[in-house]
């Protein structure tokens, strides 16, 4: 029985300032408490845009976890995390929670940094059960007690490092707690409802009895010994035969449900018997709903997902439509090519909206492929289409590439396959952070054999540099950023554009800049700045980061006798590292050079002018940048 | 029945030239091509060294598979491609075999190419799925009626990336077929037995009796008409609950097995069956024995899963121990650190041996962990341990590390983790080729914020480097090469390094020499021959690719005014390029630079030394950079 009395002004939430407050809350102060943390999450997130839907899913949950388990020393691993803002309200967040996401504000995703609470960091998916194995293991080799609890969505269950760490656990055999957060109905309904009849009805008596009436009648037939002994030694193989805890069974874990996510006595019925018995790797099928409590975001969960500031009345967004995106246009380009080319696929990774593919989905069903997050399957499966002679084109986010590298390197680059890597927001991606800033790609494929490495200067580029892509014989990535494009007008007329050729954009006597992809205009801008300044600057668009026309730029390089790169990617091992090898290997030696991208440190979460500014690539530090290389000796 | 009359002289192998001519042979005379393709097989990897066990184990296997199947029409893809010597054998290239790994000879792996019967280039482990379902699917859309077969062995199936694509192909639901070439036994053999049993005689009648009764009977008990309407429904579930193929079937796989492998009646009936029925995925279980028909290998299949060249008659290897490897140095070394401090956990993922852990796992088993063929999960998981305080060190080859980057970035880097990465055979690694060589990790690690980076001189530096490494207050790498160490004594005293100091080696006032880990003596070497022609280098071993010791490189640049960078890895993005950058941002651009590093194509396979001198990083060349360098303007 709780003795906290509710003040007249305050709220439940108002008074928790760690989970410790909730420990002694009946059910139905729980469920009060349920209430503000979801009227809470709306508002902010109605101002500040976040993971709504994600968050929403969860809030009985993340209060049965607090309740049961012994939070912080209990470790709590939130998988991707962008579902974890209960987690933080709870957590002593409460009064910098309408900083969420704001430049300098609290991140979107557990961070170390920001809570003992936060037992892991994340961003990506599918790290949690990895990082709850570990975490046992430590506690097992330090004798300690307490317990490590991953909680991870369906979604990410389809990525290869969730089954790794599943496999890998289950060999482990330690006390490990794995939440499947399953808000997707992936598992279809009537089998949910079955298996939760079998784990209810069929668990404890029932189950021994059915059982031993089986082997009993089985021993009539004529069938040996074996199904005999398999019967008798284990009760979770006939359990897992019905469930769809079949799965996991066969990875060695203990299944447990599907438990009703947003029954708060369900819940903790089940945590509690979870806690209190040791029994090796355990998995707890939760059934949530995505956006649960918030109408609009119940309707659409996918819209929700991730979103701007909204009216919360009507839930319609705040933000008024921009100029086309870089991602519209890609998917709107592909479809086109894709009329008229039955060879084009389009591959992604549970990211058919994100990158633009929705259209293209629905007018090529078959030749759209969606892996479910699996960008290593994604890079090869796509090498498999090329070797067959199909033109797949591989739509994936910057940072999420990260995960297929090698897969590039071993099975499309190798073999020297036509598989074109689109590459969506590249450079800073803004509110998401550091976990999702596309900021090294061009330094993990430009040092790639047999890699061409394109990045466009607005909209018009990124088509012929699309179209460009699909057909070359060989591999190919096209970096574009978040966002709108420049607003250039579409011509409709796609062509191939000369491999390793960049363009000449203004001429100069004084310094030469290179910018790439989305900071081409930029610098033409820093360039009339300097003209009034007395500073004739070159500006070359390379179009291309590898093959480098090597050309074009040693000779205006040459002219002006200093060099500015400027790069929405990490200032190391980039493009501009590689305009310094070319001006090594030509022997071009007394050309002074500057090169400006992101500083060999995480971009924290903003505004992406912001982060532009704080990096220093933005127009005024690219004036600044000449004025330096022109100044100095 | 086959017309062809075996020649005196000539072995039936040798009037193969395409795997038509088998398809006439009686399963006798395939029995006798067993024989001939074991005897080439044993005969030729005694003197190149190669995968023989692998080879060894799936002789009948490939017959079988070459035997039903339309190949090259129908595609066959090898997991990792280790054990493709007999596919090899028999698909045109019994004459170039003798070649086998030797420079400029045949692949150790499948290569597109190669041969057209190499229908997906291979190297790594677990990418066949992903690219049998890219190829069916292409098949597919190009309404081709055949077939894509993917053979991945047991160890390979441990890895995500696996799993990813059977989630995939389930949901794809096309014609693909697997076969999983089990080789470890790592199933028991008794449920292996058992499964047999099942899948044998309870397949058809018995199957469908035992069924019918036990509707019956359960239908007495209130267990109300779920269960009944499940046993109904699906045969395949009821045989998946007895049989390991109870995983694959939750993918929606149609099981089959397990299949002796070494019994080619059967093979070629369960093949034959699934050739002519169209059922969707098809996974087909078969058991077979690594190193078969060599007893040597038969005995010890790990010895002889890679070997160097062996007397045929004892198996005992012709190479002399030559001076101990870096493998072993590093083993040792982290051995006796664990001694002292029980924080210490050492992690590989399938590679104990291969990365010198035998000892360690055997001292220390709780504190050793083997993950499997799954390096992001071995990422994340030390990760996991590290943020428990632990000091958690990874040992993982160059090349297989390229499959964890994201993670590295992620779990490791962001969180700013003291997780060592112990990277075993960087740089070329010689007759595995251009899959295996580690000429990427200096790239696609020195970029990544919080990473430090190191390269040791030889067997004493690797020692200090790994004790520097491990109680370094973040994310520390040690990268060092495959084979024997400069041959350097072992004082046993290990010390911390002071993080971003290079040693200066060698004084001189022409030409600053800045090679990187194995390229040290060598550079020491190249001064010396300089000298003798009047040129006074200097030599600095930076000891650390990140962060650099600036301070001392800079110096010694401004006093030679020439650089030359040498490593081990690929030229681009590399030490060289950070070199690059670091004058650059100095402002000293009158230095002249040539950067030697492997160029920007796939090395080959082939010994050691002569892919160092065709990449121009051995002593010659170096003497050669040095003196066009100070000859250029």
């Amino acid at each position: 029985m709780s003795t906290l009395q509710p003040a007249a002004s305050k709220t439940l939430l108002d008074q928790i300032e760690s989970p410790a407050d909730i420990r002694d809350f009946t059910v139905a102060e729980l469920e009060i408490l349920a209430k503000d943390l979801r009227d809470t999450i709306v508002g902010t997130v109605s101002r500040t845009g976040g993971h709504l839907a994600p968050s929403l899913g969860v809030v009985e949950l993340t209060i049965a976890l607090h309740y049961v388990f012994d939070t912080p020393r209990d470790r709590l691993i939130w998988d991707v995390g962008h579902q974890s803002y209960a987690h933080k309200l709870l957590t002593g967040r409460r009064e910098e929670f309408s900083t969420l996401r704001q430049y300098r504000g609290m991140s979107g995703f557990p961070k170390f940094s920001e809570s003992k609470y936060d037992a892991f960091g994340t961003g990506h998916s599918s790290t949690s059960i990895s990082a709850a194995s570990g975490i046992t293991l430590a506690k097992n080799l330090k004798n300690c007690k307490q317990k490590a609890i991953a909680v991870i969505g369906d979604g990410s269950m389809t990525a290869g490092m969730a089954f790794e760490a599943l496999n890998h656990a289950g060999h482990l055999d330690k006390d490990l707690i794995v939440i499947l957060n399953d808000n997707e109905m992936s598992i279809s309904p009537n089998v949910g409802a079955l298996s939760n009849f079998l784990s209810r009805k069929l668990s404890g008596k029932t189950m021994s009895r059915v059982k031993a009436h089986l082997v009993e009648k089985l021993s009539i037939y004529d069938v040996g010994e074996n199904i005999l002994n398999i019967l008798r030694k284990s009760e979770e193989s006939f359990k897992s035969f019905f469930t769809p805890g079949m799965l996991f069974e066969a990875f060695k874990f203990n299944y447990i449900g599907p438990v009703d996510g947003h029954n708060l006595e369900e819940l903790l019925e089940t945590l509690e018997t979870v806690r209190d018995t040791s029994q090796g790797p355990m998995l707890i099928h939760v059934l949530t709903q995505k956006g649960r409590g918030y109408e609009p975001a119940e309707k659409n969960p996918d819209i929700f997902h991730g979103v701007g500031p909204f009216d919360i009345k009507t839930g319609l967004s705040l933000n008024s439509k921009k100029s086309t995106t870089y991602t519209e246009v890609f998917g709107n380009t592909l479809t086109e090519i894709a009329e008229r080319d039955s060879k084009i696929v389009a591959i992604t990774a549970a990211m058919a909206s994100g990158t633009g593919l929705v259209e293209f989905s629905q007018k090529f069903p078959d030749r759209f492929v969606d892996v479910g997050i699996a960008e290593q399957h994604a890079v090869t499966f796509a090498a498999g289409l090329a070797s067959e002679g199909l033109r797949p084109v591989v739509a994936v986010y910057s940072s999420f590439f990260q995960r297929a590298m090698d897969q590039i390197i071993h099975d499309v680059c190798i073999p020297n396959l036509s598989v074109t890597l689109a590459i969506d927001r590249a450079g800073v991606v803004g509110d998401d952070g550091p976990t999702h800033h596309g900021v090294f790609d061009l330094s993990f494929l430009r040092f790639i054999p047999n890699m061409v490495l394109m990045a466009p200067k607005d909209e018009q580029e990124l088509q012929h540099m699309l179209y460009t892509a699909i057909y070359y014989d060989g591999p190919a990535a096209v970096r574009y950023p978040r966002g709108a494009g420049e607003g250039t007008e579409l011509t409709g007329n796609l062509k191939k554009l000369a491999i390793g050729k960049g363009e000449l954009l203004r001429e100069g006597t004084d310094i030469l800049l290179l910018p790439v992809g989305n900071r081409v205009y930029t610098a033409l801008e820093a360039a009339e700045g300097l003209d009034r300044l007395g500073i004739d600057a070159a500006v070359i668009n390379p179009r291309f980061i590898k093959p480098l026309d090597g050309g074009l730029i040693l000779e205006w390089a040459e002219r002006t006798g200093r060099v500015i790169t400027i790069e929405d990617n990490s200032r190391q091992g980039g493009f501009g590292s590689h305009v310094l090898e070319l001006l090594s290997s030509s022997g071009l030696s007394s050309v002074k050079t500057s090169l400006l991208g992101h500083p060999d440190n995480f971009v924290e979460h903003g505004p992406q002018k912001i982060l532009w500014k704080n990096s220093g690539i933005n127009e005024a530090s690219i004036v600044h940048a000449a004025i330096q290389l022109i100044g100095s000796v």
